[in-house]
């Protein structure tokens, strides 16, 4: 809906029609898990435009329950089938964009199709699931996948009083994150009453009748659970694309230049079904994010219609809460940047996030992976209070412009006593790092 | 302490003495007005080291009631009074570091030297405005001046039920903000009962047996008040440095080079006594803030004892609560910019701090000035909910960096319901400012 939005305000002489697999458009997805904790009542208020507004607001034409089945480049026409009718029509376009997301991995395990078992990803998923919580009462429920995604949703289960195992195969959780991180994660978690099973593997998915009773897992254990919340990774839906011939990138996402066009001149794509760059080592990624795609978005719009906007990249940046703890990250792990041929330092510094006089002091953990031979950042990692959230935007500016440790040691940051202490936590940071570079 | 304290750390085998005017080292100032408001109860909780730890722990000799009354440069000697004592010594240095901080303007009033006028300068001003305050019980008290200081005072004196007036010369408050932030502040201010009296010049403290009585405004009328507080502004401490003929610069600050050297290559000078430099337009200005004084501090400490390291220079950046509304502002205003030469513009834009269902959502508003030729951010201002103050230092980043309103439109900022919408508030001004820069 960016794209269309974007290129029907360009040009609104054209004809602007969107196809919707779903019965919703322009939701905002990552707020489900909130949905779910019953936090947001009503699944609407996620939704920011409706079909009604596309159309009287905006002069765009949308058509939810419509699948595309094919893409005919060389006739430039589109195959849709209307879900509800199962009717068949095609379509011509001049100019055509792929949006289609992605969509959660569905992992190999016996059981996995049965009752109970679910995934969050459209407002119809979240409904569903909240539903069965409601209706299964105070049962328990088990969460594959110890991600961003499954903490969330971990939580929000957590808030409705209902039992919650997660379980992750690593032997720690978000393992990008330096040790002690992870451990105040898992901490939170489990003071939360969260049972928090590492280095496991779900196994089997144990059902009667066809309806979710437990999880077997590697260790031999099995969590009774009539609920079973799978969230380990998305993939990209780039089937379309890749049927009708475009080229695909790194793990089959849609390939795309800087200016968001496919390998035909007539197609352009965005958001969670494409490759980008990444902004500091300039190789593909795919990094399904929120704002990235609503970013890409407006440019594949505005150049679909004779803009040449360019799309920058991403950093991977990214920010989620865990109860009252808030976790993000930009830039590279310090894995990452080995594995990108730098020699990366790592720095980790605890520091109050206000004056130490001030009330509702809290702790900000910052770490800095940063260049040994040039000085510059190449990531960074936060945890703790709310704040913690800006500070990383402001590291994540300063990788941007390719700035070094030193530098970032002289940003004239803001402070009062009631928002940082007179050394701010990202100036602490960086003098620590300065300090390694010098041993 | 902090030039101390850096040098002692390089060089063990130095001999680092310091002399203090006042009965306190190394507290935290900006924290006095929550002092007053009673939100910090002890005045010992502002002090970050004592005279005891900076012996004990950091070996540095320190000397409180000292007052160094001149420098004889050529001698290379201080004459040092104990202020206790009245006993008057000479002592040798080889390298000095004059760090004498700024004072409060006493304006030029009849009444002013007043039983009842305070300011707000040292802890010792705190505890005594604080007792005076306990002591008068439910009076009423005028502060003068509607800057930073003047508002912190104020929303800490109603704090403890006391009527509040603020009286300031200009037609708004902190005019260096747009006026819709200045109206804002006025509102918040006036909800809490505080009495805002704009274009009014203090004329006459009214005085009975030299207690305050009351305070005789511009208008003509009289505000009853058992209790001024002057919050004007502040003047650099230079006159041990101006008598011993070192060079002065803006305001009658001590000029020092990028590494905080004076006129004679044996003095460093550092804080709120010294000159610094705009890092935006490169002239000299005198802006006294906590984080700089400190920063500059370290690095004065350190080039006395052998080091070159060079201070950056200051973006004027800041940041302050009134009540449950912040302000922060860095870089330089609309009118410093046209004084500057640039050709400035600014766009004023209002967004959620977080994603419209998330529970808890206030607003942001942020202003761009930015280079009409070039695109490039030249200040930023926000008003709203804490997270304007990170909001503003990643803008902060982005202006130190050169970058333009374009560039920071695509900067990869965090994105999760609780934290910021899918289109955070800085990207939302830097895509109306790229509007306007096609106009």
């Amino acid at each position: 809906m960016s794209a269309a939005s974007k290129a029907k305000r360009l040009r609104p002489d054209m004809n602007v029609q969107v196809f919707e697999r779903s019965g919703y458009i322009s939701y905002g997805s990552c707020g489900l898990p909130y949905f779910v904790g019953d936090l947001i009542k009503d699944p609407n208020e996620l939704v920011s435009l409706t079909v009604e507004q596309a159309g009287s607001e905006r002069g765009i034409q949308t058509h939810v329950h419509h699948e595309v089945l094919n893409i005919d480049r060389q006739n430039k026409t589109v195959l849709v089938r209307n879900l509800i009718s199962q009717e068949e029509t095609t379509g011509h376009y001049d100019k055509l964009i792929i949006a289609t997301g992605a969509r959660p991995i569905k992992p190999d395990l016996k059981g996995i199709d049965s009752k109970g078992v679910y995934y969050l990803r459209t407002v119809e998923d979240g409904i569903n699931l909240k539903e069965a919580l409601q209706k299964n009462g105070k049962g328990a429920a088990a969460i594959i996948g110890g991600g961003f995604i499954g903490l969330e949703i971990a939580e929000n289960i957590t808030a409705l009083g209902i039992d919650v195992h997660i379980i992750e195969t690593l032997p720690r959780l978000l393992p990008f994150l330096p040790h002690e991180f992870s451990e105040k994660i898992l901490d939170t978690l489990q003071n939360k009453g969260i049972k928090v099973h590492l280095n496991s593997k779900a196994e089997e998915i144990l059902a009667e009748d066809g309806r979710v009773e437990g999880l077997r897992i590697s260790d031999g254990t099995t969590i009774e659970a009539n609920c079973v919340v799978v969230g380990v990774g998305v993939a990209p839906n780039s089937e379309l694309a890749r049927d009708c011939g475009l080229v695909l990138g790194i793990k089959g996402s849609i390939a795309v230049d800087d200016e968001m066009r496919t390998s035909d001149p007539s197609i352009w794509a965005c958001g969670d079904c494409v490759q980008m760059i990444n902004r500091i080592t300039g190789s593909p990624v795919h990094v399904p994010l929120g704002t990235t795609a609503n970013k890409q978005g407006r440019i594949a719009g505005g150049n679909a219609v004779g803009n040449h906007e360019i799309f920058k990249g991403v950093m991977g940046s990214a920010v989620t809460k865990v109860f009252d703890l808030y976790v993000a990250a930009t830039g590279l792990s310090e894995k990452q940047a080995q594995e990108s041929g730098y020699e990366p330092l790592c720095s980790v510094s605890t520091q109050r996030d206000r004056a130490s006089y001030y009330p509702g002091l809290r702790s900000n953990s910052i770490a800095l992976i940063f260049d040994r031979k040039s000085g510059k950042l190449l990531g960074a990692q936060g945890i703790g209070s709310e704040s913690v959230a800006g500070r990383i935007n402001v590291l994540m500016t300063a990788i941007t412009c390719g700035m070094t440790v030193e530098e970032i040691a002289q940003l004239d940051l803001v402070y009062a006593p009631p928002v940082a202490p007179v050394y701010d936590p990202i100036l602490i940071a960086a003098n620590q790092a300065m300090k390694a570079l010098e041993r």
